[in-house]
């Protein structure tokens, strides 16, 4: 076929030419906006599917489980402002206080009970039990948190507007790496035992 | 107590300060990037939360159902980059080609057996059959597809990168409305008996 | 002179110093947001300057033809979203439904007559005959067509609100490639041997 | 025809869902990114066909006229990221050197021969002799111009990366308005014979 | 002045087409982006001045006060990009751990050493004493804090990349509202008493 | 401590994972966002400080100097939407009139008295005498200056909605440089030996 082939051709971006996607090259270094693309010739379908994002562990000490398919670990979604991960609650599991700086979250309940909230700039709480099916957003960079506010098990999956949100937890941010427990206590008005509890339970040092 | 309210005051950001959210005023006109803001002072916890993600009804042609939750439906996420839609496939069911123009799309097959897919630029086809809790991700404005691929009902969530992603879907685009007969064939190549067929079928005129 | 030099050191930034542009270097990796930059040296006033806008050759089976200045063919728009193409249709010549998934689209028609439209994600359709002169925007990621409406050959110049806006053309997508027949019936209800007669035309398998 | 209609509003998303596009409400207020939008039920074909972009008058100063179809004239381009404009050059005429605050231009020439240039952050410049079919494109925000080179009229097509790229023609900016001769001779190191000549010619006060 | 006239109308955009500024209308509802624009015929100097940026008064628990021109205080920075603030610490005062959920922000020192730092999503700690001059960059979204360092005051310039950057004081955010005692203390792994004894300082109910 | 630690495991993410923030490698290629990002390892709180921005020498002709803490004088800010500078003008001393192409400026006078200015794209003036304490905007792309107005030295913090907003000195883009002096007469209306003057005092050829 002569004729197609030309017309083709003539209209058809090679794959080089246009951004459709661009899988992350995770050995690259990054942007400001996230990784370097993997050359287009060796993507395929696999770059574009995840199949991590099954029922996490539990056992340990919050009860819970946050599985990301962040670009770090999903390439495919490098660039396209948008990825999910799973979160699995056990008995008496909690999500302690956390924020994403760098997108806002939805998310979807499917089993189970989860007690939800965020609070806002305004110092304003906004929080409500979930149950299966109900959905919820925290708006990006506000602290929120999730509990299983039920006596069985429950599962939720969370959207960000962002491949890579980002996820800072309260605890681990102050109590968990060196910053010496004077700036804590200074910065926090915690109470001096108080920040040595939280320090020696997480780890934390100074 | 008398200082810690004088020191909040020159701290805390009054509610209209900070655009920590946008809940849509679905009343008010629209601008570029999506509704105007609900006062800060009449949100509730109820303006985050959406409890329309059910399980949709399957019995019609297409055997499949799209529940969104867009800022149209849930004017929480107006302003937020991110919402998220159901998806369920009766045996058979199938989400036919379709693009979103404004967001890239995070498939997360919760049930069944879903054959997804879509197609680039430059015109190179990927899809795969995706078992529960497989994820797949398609960028933004592509054309793309879900087939129901097992022997029992399947269900997904969808995450997209924009609150209000759009969705077009090409049959309905080029045979559910009054475009011209002519101008289809034209700009397809689709014989004549099929375009008055899928006109037929779809209720399109002309 | 002294005082002058001294001065402009303390003003001037040096030229690495500021991204007022960022000309693609083709062959280094790219980014989500595009090429890396040609090291700014190197550059020239040829990297701002195309010349390959010219009236295309429209011997094909389409007879029409687009001839694109995206940052794949102009390196110097890379980063500065913009970039212009060329459409040329002989009598009868055709752009067949496509979309940009990437960037919205303006059509300036420069000679002859082009019945230019576009359907909404409402399935609404937008339409008309443009003379010489005439403008109509396409916005992003909607499907869209150019026919030759007149007795003489049409051009036309095409603005885009992004260096690299992408081209997926319907037809293409699906027919010129290796998706599979079955997967194309079943997912835009077209009948078997309209499928196939299109793929045998465009050069498809499977 | 039931099952259709059941189908298609399974999936169709009513006119006021989705942001395809957001013509300009002109005598709504604006917001930081332009003009509210039209409803949508009263959009028709015409707010995206924009017949003002003819042959400009240059029986002026400068000989030379720029048409504009920006979102102020063309409203059917607010929100989409792009606009155009069209340009004609008498013999003799010229655009002097002015800037785009918000956006990158693009230049088309289809008529004659244009001297072109732009001058970046480090004070580098850039310029050609543009003949008919070559563009150029000029970065956001710095200053360029053009000048009919040639002894005919020259015209040419300008796209622009926004809707609403602004135009700060400097003589205007520095001469026609009423910014204190002082002020000018201060900030320009011209003399002042030269400032008020300028002002004289251009109609500025002070 | 008949031909300069003519000129300037010819090049020159109505003050409306060109979207330079939008000072805020604080009265008009908010968008997604920030407020709508004030008419441009009524912006004088004055919109775009803001003198409230003096020394303020730190006779407060915190011994420390921030003092904001954002959107809400200055509607002239509405939609540009950028806003600043001016913090005084008295001796001894501080800035508790606090995020800016909308934008990064930077500190120049101008009086006195401030002892400051943020923790990143990793949990790394990054924190320095800063002299009157050092400059330090605080990433969006993180948790960051500012104590007087010294046994002078101190005081610093405050820059952000957002006209309403957004404010969160942790303390204020878990302690200054009704967020039940027992949800604190379950996302946060704090003690009762503690949890107490600061919603009893900071005024919080629940 | 075993708990802890798995517990940190399962919610912390890794230092490559999030993108809080992308220290720029100045010995990288640019992008066109910014500067690539240095490995997240290597990255120390020195990275995110600055103490380059004492006070300027301002023995030149201008009697002024800019010290800018931009990308690449301050990596920490790349990728993070925001810079700053600062200004010192000796008595008599001018910033003359110049623009940044990439972002909004604000000013903070600390010392002295400042006539400062900027034209619209309306060609309309807004200048006003800040004294210390007081703040004024430049909206993006607009030519701007600022004079000391006082019979002290003067001094002013500036900040930017982009970490590499560029800089753009109208007199070092006209007479600075190898534009041929015809062309600068061409495109601004100056006088001759106006040109030659100026090219004469800044170094310029042509």
């Amino acid at each position: 076929m002569f004729l197609p082939i030309l017309f083709v051709l003539c209209f058809r971006l090679s794959s080089s030419d246009a951004l459709d996607f661009c899988v992350a090259d995770l050995k690259a270094p990054q942007g400001p906006i996230g990784y370097a693309c993997k050359t287009s010739e060796l993507v395929t379908v696999n770059d574009f599917v995840f199949s991590g994002l099954r029922e996490g562990n539990t056992s340990n000490l919050m009860k819970a489980v946050v599985t990301s398919a962040f670009s770090a670990q999903f390439p495919g979604v490098n660039g396209l402002g948008v990825s999910v991960a799973r979160l699995d609650l056990a008995v008496g599991g909690v999500v302690p206080m956390h924020t994403h700086p760098g997108g806002s979250e939805i998310i979807v309940v499917v089993r189970g009970t989860i007690m939800a909230g965020f609070v806002s700039s305004a110092n304003k709480v906004y929080y409500k039990a979930l149950r299966s099916g109900d959905v919820m957003v925290f708006p990006q960079g506000l602290l929120h948190f999730q509990i299983n506010a039920g006596k069985t098990p429950a599962s939720a999956y969370l959207s960000f507007g962002s491949p890579s949100p980002g996820l800072q937890v309260l605890d681990f941010a102050l109590f968990a790496n060196d910053l010496p427990s004077d700036i804590v206590k200074t910065t926090t008005f915690l109470d001096d035992v108080q920040v040595k509890k939280l320090k020696g339970l997480l780890g934390g040092t100074g």
